[in-house]
């Protein structure tokens, strides 16, 4: 098992090429965040602003328009009952993240099923949270299209992988994950990456990130990251990487660390973590 | 009379475990915010996620969904007319901190007569605000379960002791603070604590901190620091000091302290009073 | 014609005494914030609560309702549709300022009515902004009771004294203060304040002040002095000198000061130009 | 081809006059903001307020008005769909900024015909985003009264010009800019002025500032620059140069910059340009 380590971070976070525009850096679509649940999608899409995505638009419950725009003015906004309207955004999307704070009820399964029908070849879907379990739940497959990357907890992937926790070896986490196609990043203490047949471990993490919403802000981040940079796994990994090495930094004068401040974070650790120009 | 002290902090204020994860810190509800007071139950939940709590709900009327996001996405909601289907939460919380805000009409009472019937042995209740006038104009009994703790200030305390203020002695309060089988916080220039039989005053507090939401925001305090400590006497006198002590620091450079600062202290605040490692 | 010194803030800006609580510093009502004026109200509330007021109560159309606690979970609030619930807040302040963003409609019109039926001796009564342009359409007489304090800029002041701009002298402004019975603060770039037969001149005040909001801010800061300092004519003093003097210290940095830049500089600066103890 | 060059901030940023209000600098209206693109709106208010306009008044959707009051209590809010009962602000005002987020639908349309139906002469009326849209599908022509400013991006451009962007060059834009009678601001890597039959060039910007919302808040400047200063033409040279200089400033230190950023860096920068005394 690999770990990843900083070096990554200069060969996936380019220096952007002076003639670029928004365009250039992805469309990245979000969806999630039930009446209970808003703040999860809220922090998910602040994440992926933050992190450099070109455009965002999230796909929410209309009770949390104000809460978004008072986070994050530079994200659009779609009420999650007129999904249908919104088949052209999610279309056109580079990234869809789907999950966070999204519920398990029906509405929350009938978005799910119909994000799923839309995704494909070319885009990154990213599966959080609540998407996970109702995966689980209903034993849905994943979509044949798009470059599926689950975000489970060690609980959610014992739901999804059907290895319980004390067994969740490298090699059974591998063979599900290769089974599912898809990149796995299994979160825990010390969270570990599934992707290509490899696993990479992640170093870095701090007990100050035990708080509710971190895991939201990563997916939104593993959003904006393979949004912008063209080779996704390591986009992923990058992500992963950047989330808890941001919080440890922050861990040094806190004993909790938010999630939205790892978000606002972002501009200023990227900048300093950037490798030489980007391929145009 | 003894007085609460620094050293009690690094007891309390544990070095957290590398291996935990958020549910190691505690869940949290707190109800109360009706539509005049929605803000006192936003800043108890600040004080709640800002001090440590894995997991925080927060419980109030649908008008303040927003709000409490803008301070807080890191906050669950659900809506207090929909109580009936949030019981799972408040059963499964290991705090419940009831009262900031809540109002004292007949939709109070019956929020705060649902919370005692379903509290348990093992949680903490706290107990503050209108929820303290709601006991004493009803005459209503603690709940047996869980560990209670009010947190009256003088005029709230009279109402629910019947001792005047004049009369407030260590002594009398002492009586009915066993009585009622409770810790009791006696909120007032010099806060008294009366806990397992003994009084304990805390040493600091300054009149910057006169000011409408003081004692929202140590109620979610107490909700923070009991949710994730063992010991749940210390956690309680930990966090009325920290409360002050945090303000006397601000107060050096302010005339006046504003509720939510102390809470957006607290992360570096108790990082600079943290003890050894906690206890696995 | 004399000027306002800095000598007077260490006059009127006592050391809070150790032995004090949130009611010692006082009640302030605000009411205004049309749908249309939101804004207003919410500067107007932050300045009272910033500078130091126990406890603050907005009353406003309930649209403003997230906008405020947005800025301000420390302000509780009222629904101005039920003001009539509201009359004994209203009733038990020590201070009701009205007007911000109350705009002229009829609805308007009948809460300043309202207002004026129910203030009463021993309150102050700032009366700003559209309250003034009401008095002065529909020949209101101020009410008997409470110190009035009156907030005109020049316009305003054209329309409830009948003196056009180019004729607003000293002298004859002072004889129509004197005939309402009320401080007048006459807004402008130099300011002018008409109280207890003398005229106070402002020495400080930037164009880069020159913004929507200044004004609101200033009735609230009024509110937020005169609920805690005795002498009432020295508060409204204090507040006028000090709302110039914290923008003329943000406008050596700033080309624009935003009115609710100066309420948030208002802790510091108070303490900064705080005096010996306070008379207890 | 001319540039533009940081001279001309201190020619066009002149201090203000000692004895000037808020009238001194501007009314600006901004209208747009639908419930999907309410952000866009709000950051192009953000722009106008924090350059200082004297007074700035948003017509947008009325799901937007609490997140417009909690970036900006500075600003009046009006409900679009009562545009009808605005009319008397849209005419006094100095500037008219249509277009951010302000869609593309038949309300839309209708918001767009009715204020091309109110701009008269002596209005400065900036054109943006999906306005620039609405008027090439529906062939609009431009009001003929006041001074228009376009701010397309290339593809906007396109879509008005009928010069498709690969033949947009400095000699063609000039001839359809002159046949319009408008400033067209064509926004780029390199984003072209073309006014008064000259074309400049501005230096700046990076891609750190390709992310949605960063045309929006250069429409609220240009807004803010020609409600305040005497040159319209220089105003709008001096609002593009300003919004890249602090954009390129704020890039020393983050890998993406946010457009509200941006906004709140105005005020700072802005003093730092500073020039003589403005003629008054």
């Amino acid at each position: 098992m690999e770990k990843i380590t900083e070096n990554l971070l200069t060969k996936v976070i380019r220096k952007r090429p002076a003639n670029s525009f928004k365009g250039t850096y992805g469309k990245v679509v979000l969806i999630g965040g039930s009446q209970n649940f808003g703040g999860a999608i809220i922090m998910a899409s602040l994440a992926a602003v933050y992190s450099g995505a070109g455009l965002v638009t999230t796909i929410t419950n209309p009770t949390n328009q104000s809460s978004l725009h008072d986070w994050l003015p530079e994200a659009m906004f779609v009420d999650d009952n007129q999904f249908d309207a919104a088949q052209s955004i999610v279309t056109a999307a580079n990234v869809i993240v789907i999950g966070p704070g999204l519920g398990t009820d029906q509405h929350a399964l009938s978005l799910l099923k119909q994000t799923f029908a839309l995704a494909k070849t070319g885009q990154v879907l990213v599966i959080d949270g609540s998407a996970l379990t109702l995966i689980a739940q209903n034993n849905l497959a994943l979509p044949k299209g798009p470059l599926n990357v689950l975000t489970p907890h060690q609980m959610e992937w014992q739901r999804l992988s059907g290895i319980k926790i004390a067994n969740q070896t490298t090699q059974k986490n591998r063979e599900v994950a290769n089974q599912l196609g898809a990149i796995v990043v299994v979160k825990s203490h010390r969270t570990q990456v599934y992707v290509d047949n490899q696993v990479y471990e992640n170093p870095g993490g701090t007990p100050a990130q035990a708080t509710g919403g971190m895991g939201d802000t990563l997916a939104g981040m593993i959003g904006g990251f393979t949004a912008q940079f063209n080779n996704k796994s390591e986009a992923v990994l990058a992500a992963v990487y950047t989330h808890s090495a941001i919080a440890d930094e922050l861990a040094k004068k806190q004993y909790v660390v938010l999630p939205h401040q790892i978000s606002e974070a972002l501009p200023t650790f990227m900048l300093q973590h950037q490798g030489a120009n980007q391929a145009e």
